[in-house]
């Protein structure tokens, strides 16, 4: 079957009369385009096109290649991944998120250029992966590239970078409040030249994954530090080292996310060479923030994909001719586009957020942006999950089966108020810096309350509430 | 009293070794800066100071100076404002709302540099005045500007452009359902050279003020035109044209808004020359289509300023050491952060919104910025209003009265959401022009339902559902 | 003019083929009919006839007799409200909040009764004052019923209960965070027999109105007593006494609430003799606390009643055949229709709560009632502000002018949320409450979690993970 | 093991000095405590008991014996559900769903007596079923004992009475808006003495189990019938016959809810007898209109229960020692608290509302009480939704994935919102219910704004605007 040369026009509106609908390259929003080179323009085309006609239909593809039995689907390799891969090298889309400001290795765009490509990348179950683009993947490297020795990048980043192996961040913890990575307690002590692991880890995204081959592993390799910053390390661990086991996969509403799933593993005397340490002897925290905002971004970004997703999928329903519940088809429901507007501003307001955030990141650094991460971090999932929800309830029951993408994309993006720090936590954050301007504020406004004091009396009058009374009862009697 | 150096070396956190505070030039979202001159750069940080250190303190100053009683009120001309104008003029603060690439005649920024001054503007209830920037002035000289002739300009614009007088733009009517300007009905007939106005206006803001000499009115010229959009002409109407009362002021929840308020006026076979037709006969929709989309912005971008001073407020608050509920102050109080924090995270999407928007307007015109305008009319007000509720709850009692300007700013941003068009209309349409692609949208989802249907053959089987089961009971019993 | 046949066969659908309207004591909610007597639903439909056909009529008559300008207004004495409430006694309508399980001087029905009789009375301004059970004299003639000696109650109970003078309850403070009571610092001191006052209070609503003849005054007459919550007492004041100053007044939103109002007063060596305490010294928080209880409900059923009027003037608007946008009535826009919906439901739902906790009340006493009232004091008004809202972006520009009473229920409702304590601290109160079982729950759960182990022995098979892997790589490789 | 006292003791707060904890028979509204006889309160707190210490250890347990694989599970018998069963029995809780006044076959309560219990089988997965009290076979016993002949009772009701059997309800449609009923269009002709069933449903719940017997299925018997609310009948049709196919069974997120199921079900030239016609052909509506009340009320209990485990969970985490971040337990941090307290605010409405309802349906009929019922049908599941919601933020990982019942509780509430009619049917009917009194609200507001203008005059005055001006500028300039 040849591609319609609708698709091959591009998505949006069909050449019907109603004006040629625009490529990606050209619904950039207008203050980011001074940001965006031709190069990536032409790149973020071609990613769209690659994602509406080859990811997209491969998606339930992969899924069925998966298999089912929980064995099964955790030692899946489904083949078309590999074709999709190869196919993703050919047109040139390798390893976009990369940022080229900071790192040599990768396909030489920024930020902001591959936050616009994220977007489409998150339309597709397999457009991340097959673009060797897919978390936690990407953070690993750039954990690799930024603090790896050459070794360290011989033998893991290489292939990583190749899309050969995969990889897991293990820093999650069942037993305690992770969210607070001081918390965090896998016990790491030196025997020799060596260091033992002990302990357990969860919600180790991918470690399912048969081709996941190297664990980037947190622990307290100092608890007695003076400074609870510096009580943590990050040391690699590759998957096949003796006394970890993988007891058992999570599940996040139901999905399993095989094979890639999220991992439950149990570290007993776990032993790797000292020189396996990430960049130094507990400088674990380090290490973690500079992995997490761009992280956090990218997980936006493909919200936004995600939400545009559903509100397409919604716009479809409306306008199915086989439904017409009360005598009109679904877009002559009020209710229902009002939704869709809804919809539309709020995306559109994240997708801003999130650009600049990423600018931010280009700019400088992501500590240098930690607020614009923060903010993009709370508010696109909260946007998307509501975009979701409401093209689900616009296609009731097939919205919440295995007929649409949406309830699947909806427990994905449940998870993004979670992973990577919780909401509270980052608006916990938020408001402390916020709240350290308070004080000033506090004499500001008393300061221009005196100021208003004084310029009533420049004026020749006293200042005076406007309700002033001044009544007292018992002269009044008198 | 000498201003503060903490005022002085602009607004933010003292210099306390917290670090310096940044100015309003240094605030600009990194995304918007390639857009902003360094003469806007400059003259936005004056209007800051300006605002901050004049305008604020002369709030209460006006409100005592317009004096009590309804006919005082709206007969005052508070000493104030004219000094404050004096003073913006000399700071070189003045029509800087008229954008450089439509119009000669203002100061020289673009919209998005106004966009960011207007925030500003925003915080004091005098300053937009005070700089010549304050609705419906701005749009009806804007109005002047692009469709007046030469003799009209110099009667009405000129004096307008001086801050000499004052204007009035006459749309919505009581007796109909405005929102839809088709429904527009004050009845214009021709008699001889003279047109020969009647009916009833409301929501004429600005009328109450004596200072107000003209007024800018829509009204029904052609009622049996075949299309509604030509049914309507916008004249210009002396506001001492015989004829004319001003029935009553409108008040917004307790607030009168004098003098500027907004007047429900009557008239009575009010006559006008010929020549006062703006743009021409039947042409009303073009004037008001033209006029709206840059007031929508202006609006927008003063309630961002609102809100970020709601927010000011909520910080001092949590910051007023005589304030401590159950043993804590406020900002001890994580309710408080959280809320302190979304605030943030809102407004912050908010702006970005409306300077993406002003930055369509630039770059061709509010037409063309159609979708940007109603999306940040629609979500700023909503977010402006949250904030300051927010902040009016973490005060108390203090919050909705007047001792702080908190509960008169909620009632102002309120009406944001019904001027200039409701949310309703604005969603409505955003959701029909959103469906237009919807079944394009339709088309494409099935095309890839189809290419995964052939997909699956190229790998040699049939797409299965994941819980297929193909069970008969009948035959099963067999 | 004769009352029209509709309003008088009582308020709701016409008699015109859609059935017979219901009266109000046909629309108790089924399940609080059992606690309604045939006497009670007597006098409900009285109340409601009362106040459609009287009491709503004259609201804006009341109004424009309480006059303009601050002094006016704040000694005004509206003779419509002394006319109604002679027509209020006539119809014996008289005090029907005192409860009568616990007062005898009422009218004789239960809080239950009451809650739906002031449900009516919320939908009328002068309703409440015009039957004697207006806050905060219902609130103060229940501490002097209950805790007043035989003088105090002859002396003010006495001419309070006939509607010939009013009261004000004065705790709160501009000074300190007063939603936590034992940070009431207004200075008692004892010289001789008499208690010395200084100090001020705000938020004293009532104290505008020249026929407020008594203060019910909490102070702080023990300040260094080890227990925060026997420092205070509570005091009788006549408001003629010297030394006490009415500085100014308070606004709501703009509105000053004249005469009845919101006082800021100045207390300045204030005596009173030792007999005019209030129960005992020390006892403050006795006081308070059984005063607190009941008023919170009937401001709660009160806003029940303003929603269902906002409700009422929504859907008149919806049918006001003037009024169409886009050539359908509003009542054609599914949008609306959906608000309205909305907004029956939550008023239902509010109903049903404040009617429960009017019944615990009666069942015993309103500090048994704590957690019910609670729910209604957060719960209620919230439903109300949104009801009301919606009404008011309905009406657009008449909603939030004084077209409509929208705007000033709208203002009134907000204070809901704050006065008689904040949302906040009773959310936490119910929170810490709901808290105290938690560690119950955590070995409940836990001792589920371990009979389901002992279960699935039972069955001979250990529980299992349903993502069971126990996947070890390097096994694996062997 | 044997129980521990505490458990014993009834759920809730441990007898540890803070109180004894209450029975489910003392946590009864004390509105709805009339409604409630002896008998049903001791069935109740039987209820109680049997689901904390039976039913919701076994959940675990039943879920691993369902076994995995797809035809594996739709297949499974889980020995622990006979056992549950024989032990309900026991305890005399058995088809406690039928209400005694319409039917003579159940356990003899009120629809309010068994809301009440429904509440808490609503907090396992295995209660309803254990008590023969699970959906859809409680709706489908209601159907047989209402409209069956005694043939059909004898051969359906029977066993499905004696927990034999299961039944499914056949309604939804693939591939028409079936929210609106009148779409169904599954065809049904006849051929001699039999009916011929061709077409497809979905969402038959209950399907997938193989005790599934018997279907009752809702066609379009005659198309061309006048009234589209005559052209469906409903027909009984054993799940062996000939013809019907279960082609696959749907997922509700990525549960698929096995052994029960939701089926996705072809009809091929199926047939049965005549007499298999329910109640009567053409009479459909008259089937399904009596048939779902009372289930949307089971259901809108059953998610209070949810809602209330939702909130134990919580309340555990809150106070689980190991969950410490920031170095404070989570029920130290403010804004959980809060967050609980909301949720104990909404349950406590939204139950109040179910019991009203239940009341309604118990004082007559479902048709009745068709707004409370839709009341409840509409705010019960959005409460119950955001409660759980709420508790899985405050699990994080734990609480998305199988670690707690929260997410497939979440999900299954999802579905509630849809099923039974989605919320905006149920919206736009109580909407337009409203709207009914429209017309006559306007009239009465009317009549109230000319009786004010009598009233002003009757005290000497005419009726005038707050802000009344009437100033002319052109007389002003004379």
């Amino acid at each position: 079957m040849s591609v319609p040369y609708r698709i091959e026009a591009s998505t949006g509106l069909p050449a019907d009369g109603r004006g040629t609908q625009l490529r990606a390259s050209e619904k950039i929003p207008i203050i980011a385009r001074p940001f965006v080179s031709d190069r990536a323009k032409k790149t973020l085309d071609i990613v769209e096109k690659f994602v509406e006609e080859e990811c997209i239909p491969a998606d339930p593809i992969y899924a069925q290649q998966v298999g089912s039995g929980v064995v099964t689907r955790f030692s899946a390799r489904p083949p078309i991944m590999d074709d999709l891969k190869k196919r993703a090298r050919e047109l040139g889309l390798w390893n976009m998120f990369l940022p080229k400001n900071h790192f040599k290795e990768g396909a030489g765009f920024s930020n902001l250029e591959y936050g616009l490509m994220a977007e489409y990348l998150g339309k597709s179950h397999t457009a991340s992966e097959a673009t060797n683009c897919a978390a936690p993947d990407t953070g690993n490297m750039e954990v690799f590239a930024k603090y790896g020795t050459q070794e360290q990048k011989d033998k893991w980043l290489k292939p990583l970078l190749a899309g050969e192996i995969r990889s897991a961040f293990l820093m999650t913890e069942p037993d305690v409040a992770s969210s607070d990575a001081t918390n965090i307690g896998l016990r790491m002590h030196k025997e020799g030249n060596e260091w033992v692991l002990n302990g357990s880890k969860w919600w180790s995204s991918g470690a399912g994954d048969p081709r996941c081959k190297i664990y980037i592993v947190m622990g307290k390799s100092d608890p007695n530090n003076a400074s609870v910053y510096k009580q943590q390390s990050v040391i690699f661990v590759p998957a096949e080292t003796p006394g970890i086991t993988i007891k058992r996969m999570l599940s996040v509403y139901g999905f399993d996310d095989a094979p890639h799933g999220h991992g439950h593993l149990i570290f007993d005397n776990v032993r790797v060479p000292a020189s396996s340490m990430c960049l130094g002897e507990g400088r674990g925290f380090e290490v973690i923030q500079g992995r997490l905002g761009p992280g956090r971004i990218h997980h936006a970004m493909r919200s936004i994909g995600a939400a545009e997703k559903a509100l397409e999928y919604m716009l479809a329903r409306l306008n199915d001719p086989a439904k017409k519940p009360f005598g009109k088809q679904l877009h002559e429901h009020g209710v229902m586009l009002e939704r869709v507007a809804t919809s539309r501003v709020e995306i559109d307001a994240g997708r801003l957020q999130v650009l600049n955030a990423a600018l931010m990141i280009d700019s400088k650094d992501a500590k240098f942006a930690l607020k614009e991460i923060a903010e993009a971090k709370v508010f696109v999932p909260k946007v998307a999950l509501e975009v979701i929800d409401r093209a689900i309830q616009a296609y009731g029951g097939a919205g919440v089966s295995q007929d649409t993408p949406l309830a699947n994309m909806w427990a994905h993006g449940r998870t993004m108020r979670i992973v990577d720090g919780p909401d509270e936590v980052h608006l916990i954050q938020l408001g402390r810096n916020e709240n350290k301007r308070g004080k000033w504020l506090l004499e500001k406004i008393e300061w221009q309350k005196k100021r208003s004091e004084e310029l009533a009396k420049s004026y020749g009058f006293e200042k005076r509430d406007i309700l002033q009374l001044d009544r007292q009862h018992s002269k009044a009697k008198l």
